[in-house]
């Protein structure tokens, strides 16, 4: 038997094959310093009607972005089991431990959450919380939503997002999808190196997959978080989980070619020359790098690699060699 | 003699009373466990031309606020000493341990700059800094600015600001200045607790001071540097010291009054409901804290104290019991 | 006017003056990091019913000292505002940054609230925490209570404890509340270095003071924390601030001479032969010191200096070179 | 050749096939940044008289579990090869990183030693250890005596524990045994997880093997290291190694059902009701959370879910959320 | 397909295949909280002119070893490819981590690069520079050479490092490019735990293989630095890829024989009794450990273990059990 | 009275009025986190007969500079108090807890022991050690001796040090002293800054004051611990404390003049191409600082600013902005 095939050890307090409204925990034992027999309660809430479509929504993925978070608490507090079809099965924070530190990657045992996947039954914590999910939830659902958004180093326009898929016929399922979602930019990906993603392991169950990115910053807006709760609702909506039709923005549908990354060959103050969402041409100065310890030094240019509209953009006011400073998305 | 009065040990490698542009260093001794024999090099840059009034220019009190840093270092790139009339002297990250940690107090000594004034000639790294402003640089100055933003956990909207002074002729030319900086907002305050600040220090000897918050989240944006950017070379036009006519936004005259602030009473996750820089009204909802790992708990609200601008919010998407949620400030 | 008259620049967020039941902070300002507006609340609260006695209650002055904490939130769950005379003002962990980090002292400030009185107006949190007591708290009190215990490296035979005074009719008055209590053991102590502690402050006022040391381990079991219940209900009795007399033990009046303690001169692994609360005698075999790296090395004994009760003893199974091993009480 | 098939690089400085008391170390390579050619030297020590059993007794498998190491240590110094009959292999800290830092786990690479086998002769530290002691000592050995107590975070009544086992042969084997080893309570487990334990490891090379909850709180009394004491020598004499027949209790032989443990939902200050030792009613409320920074907020009730024998608790003043507060175990 | 032979995701910004001198990047991804898209970019240079021998020479491998490191970029900085024959491809700082921390192993994933080979492609960052480096540059290279010396911990009498080798013609070869090299000592050696060196994966791929101990203490000399320039001339001069013949040294060709090493079995402060590069009889005395706070505590002496010269002797002032104190080489 | 006047609450174990060789330490309470009462036990010695001159001699005033610690300790094992006259105070580890860490300063409370006098009798840990030094011990001497070397960062050319004096009587006394002790270099000195040095409290008592700095990097040699054997030797004898005469080096009288000091304005790779100890002349190029993540980057060279001894340079491969990188010595 393979490793990842043995039965994990995270209990779940919540009965997935119940109707209603439940609350509970996954809960992962994490034997510590400070707790012997200590046990690791990730919240998971679950709102099921009879039969009908399961969508398993997952945010805090990584630590430090709040949209999805705060989406999924206030979709949850807003849904009954009444009207409902179907069933939603919502982790708002994937990676406790980072959350609660407001970092990316769990302080505990350094885990990418999103490169941990398919995880082990028997590894670190990350690892275990992402074996559970592959293992016991994914193969119930029918959709799969993990909402990112940039984190402390990232800011995005808000948008949803989807991979090219081998499979042509769910690919345009998931294409339809994605504009019903309603971000105001629709992106359409290959990744470059999707091993360990959630992502991933979604798509090779064959599951209709959506991901976003959302803002950033470490922080939400009222924007922000507005893309994400009527995203969230559209999606219901579009199938037929909740009443009602999809609103909201005409998604821009947009890719990110080649080349399109501005990578920062310098250590220093970032000042970025553009503002995230406008359009730059190809060879136009978008971010300079100052040398605060260096008097006098000139600062250094970057230029957009292609045109198209200004996507990503690093977040802090300093960067170090080797960070993404900008990342451009053209039409499709 | 007082603890205070005894000279400076920090050097200071440019000649402050020569003509020309000079990029050098405050050095300060710093002696550690990996340099026996080590200094802190600070830097410092003048640009004087014959007499005429003496500015003296800090950010990076706080070394994640990045607006100053970096309008301080375009400064000094886009001056020349010719036409230049009376002194510049910069200095763009004041507390440089803090920048270079990108954090609000300098990692070293656990210090505040801007509560370390008039500094210890003998103390922490952060108070000889402070000590060596106040008892050499200051006295030649004129005109003080020291340039705020935000930092990790505040947002501002871009605004200079001054303080009610007991000197109504100095107030007057305050005021003066602060509308040629030409910021959106201009703040007039009383401070409650001013002990330790660069304010006070440059206030206490009758200097004409002025400082700003310009943005934040320990970001910076093509505005928010913009504005730092207009508003010193507005504040040379302003003093004569170089060419021309301030130019800019015509600023709104704010305060903000007792109990503008709201302060969160609970540990969770942070909804703005506002924009930073929207109108609200007194009683208006204007934040949720929701709680993460309390399934189905609801929401708590956060009202605006006082009707007027949403002029600071917090930056991160989560809080802690005390943390300023948000600041009103009102017209004048 | 000295430093420490000043005044405090800590809030209170409730009425002392007013009658009733309230619960409320301390509002200490607390700039970082992270929180650049931020505030540090300690919980406060008091229950006031007309004149009467003041009493204060503190506990959590040193953070890993349970017993306290405890019997001073199970107090105020169970008193009410009717009925009551005078006024009790309790504060349930003095030094809540070290409550929040099981630690003795501060891990922000490295401060140990006990040696921290008279305080400081502009120090660290710790010192203003101690100031704020000192200065807009023990004024208000007739009787101040400070609740101890062992924390994570001494345990205790339960006992209240007081200092032998100058003022001999306030030593009358604090021995009948001492035996009021109804410790298993009432301690009779000379300080021998008592600058800073809390309990210096409160009688340099003039304050019928009383201490205890109730447990310790950094835990509470039934016994302790019950010592600790009956003790407050006892003495707010014995003041006529409650109905009804004192129960429970009759305290063995004790004190702890000079060559009482035992003190490690070896780092190993600490073996006691004799339990909390047995009685030893001078020169008796009470603690062995064995050497877990050196094999075959034979371990160290130490003996009782005097003759006496086992009144307190280390926790751990180590001890480092100067390492308090145990403490021998007599009775006065 | 599976990897853990591979021979270890652990030397071992003491012969384990000649006669006599001979204290050594297992030399763990351990290249780091402070020696690159360091060595870390785990003490081992071998008592050997001719043929006879082979017992390998460790201890400190968790680094703050203090009584078996102080047994293992008295043991030694109090046996001498004459008279002695087999050989006792003893290991009295098999962490000792981590029990040099009085922790569970070792602060070096996070490693849970119980774990960690059969370990890896190429893996971290922690798996190195293990990987000898599975390799080259378990094999040698007719019986392995793991002796633990509760650590920094749980308080046990003194037991012995078994497993219950396929082989019922050995099953009465290990219960003879439990019972000669003497502790207040023996215990018979089923492990739900009992991958990576040397229990599991030891069973599986058909060793008879007991382990032992002793007391915790990382702290020792002389009751439970008299029974650490008592058992080693009893087991001893049970097989024969030196002479006299066990003494001491008449264990009560108990077993802990599913559905034993309770589990604290909450964080917040821990109030015991119970005391160790004492006999529960399913039902009964054995436990309260208070929340310390939520004036007026009332505690919650945690209560027994099973009628029994309070086993083991929580130790610390505080818990949070998935701690394990109490274990109630039954008669068998 | 093995998961060491799945595609490297390291990218390279130079073109191996060119002519020239380039300098760029191994370009390694580094998701991580301050930067979600970061990328590592550790220096790599190619000289390259024509066909001929292809060199791969590392420094940098651990951390604090700067003789290589600053020979490497001294021969890029005086090297042209005019002139030159075949390819130099140089990486000065293998663990670029490590080396900005002044440290033997990284500080992100604590990974020792010389036990890293051959490395995994979606492992740690550590992991995958070795990987990149096994897979994509090695088998480029004809002749291997990586520069070490002793570091933090330990000192070397400057050499040059070969291993016996299976194939008796590649060690002849390798034996005339040892003498080349020109050290004072040239070193033959049996490596006992040779898994996961470069060494071994170069000499596993065949490569010819020549490694160093320059020096150490991590810091260099004048005759360090100098003894690694010239060795790394001779080598090119050697192979025809420079003009010239080598020059320097009489290398005198030594081994480490079993048993050369002495090992501290005490914790305290080191005192060395013979200078490195002396000649030491058998049972003469080496070295004391002294105990700085055992009061009049005699010292404990170390006596080589065999004759010949002192090769190699620990750092550092203090030492702990299981520290190398020196090591013995013999004349081949 | 002064705060520095207040009685200190450091004991000594040992009667400094008997006469004989006694091993004893200074306790200072060190209540902390593990250690609720806990002392801090730094070794003292006296080895005293009768009347005659009094010396105390300290080393680990900075933790990691070991020469002077071993030959104190190796003093007190070689001294017995039959033939001695007068008396001497020893202790090899005045900062105890920098020892115990290897590192310069102190990182309990961050304190450097050399600028804390006079220290504070209710400080911290460093300050009270030091308080206790210039109230208990200082004033018994005649003749203060202050061991130091380089430590981490700086390497010296074994030397013995004096300062300038006033009192011309006393400078002639001190520098008879200074030549008996033999060092190879013996200088005299103006300290820019002699703020809270032992030397300056010494001096300030009149008491005659030697200091060395006799190696460095944080390791010891056979050579420069002999320097200090030999010196301490010939300091006694020259007191007439011991029998026979100073022998060994003819001390060069040196000083080093304004301007002597080489700082780095650069950080990067630091390659001194001048040994330690070699003459030089003014403008020679002595040191090249690299840079190592620039490719192709040319170093920047550091020239001798004045022609003499290279008495010190920089220990590390690597140096900081700031960084001294030399200083030069010249004949008096």
């Amino acid at each position: 038997m393979r490793d990842i095939d043995q039965p994990s050890q995270v209990g779940c307090s919540i009965d997935l094959s119940a109707n209603g409204k439940q609350h509970g925990h996954m809960m992962v034992p994490h034997s510590r310093n400070e707790s012997a027999w200590g046990t690791l309660m990730v919240p998971i809430a679950s709102v099921k009607n009879g039969d009908g479509p399961v969508m398993l929504v997952t945010a805090g993925n990584h630590g430090d972005e709040y949209e999805g978070q705060l989406a999924v608490l206030k979709l949850l507090n807003r849904l009954s089991a009444d009207g409902f079809k179907g069933q939603l099965i919502a982790i708002p924070a994937l990676n406790l431990l980072a959350q609660r530190a407001d970092t990316r990657v769990s302080p505990q045992d350094n885990g990418n959450m999103n490169r941990a996947f398919p995880g082990h039954p028997r590894g670190t914590v990350t690892q275990r919380v992402a074996h559970f999910v592959w293992q016991q939830l994914m193969p119930r659902a029918d959709i799969v939503v993990d909402l990112h958004s940039g984190g402390h180093s990232l800011n995005f326009v808000p948008s949803a997002v989807m991979h090219e898929l081998p499979d042509k016929e769910l690919q345009a399922k998931t294409e339809a999808a994605l504009k019903a979602f309603g971000a105001p930019v629709a992106l359409q990906l290959v990744e470059l190196d999707a091993v360990g993603m959630l992502d991933t392991a979604a798509e090779e169950m064959g599951k209709l997959f959506i991901s976003t990115e959302l803002g950033g910053a470490a922080m939400v807006t009222p924007e922000t978080v507005g893309v994400a709760d009527r995203g969230l609702d559209n999606l219901l909506k579009h199938f037929g989980m909740i009443e009602g039709a999809p609103s909201g923005h005409q998604s821009r549908m947009m890719t990110t070619p080649d080349g399109a990354y501005t990578m920062s060959h310098h250590a220093g103050l970032y000042e970025p020359l553009v503002e995230l969402g406008e359009e730059v041409k190809a060879g136009q100065e978008i971010a300079r790098v100052h040398f605060l310890e260096d008097g006098g030094h000139a600062p250094v240019a970057y230029t957009a690699p292609i045109s198209g509209l200004l996507y990503c953009r690093r977040v802090q006011g300093w960067c170090g060699r080797g960070d993404t400073l900008a990342l451009v998305a053209q039409d499709l």
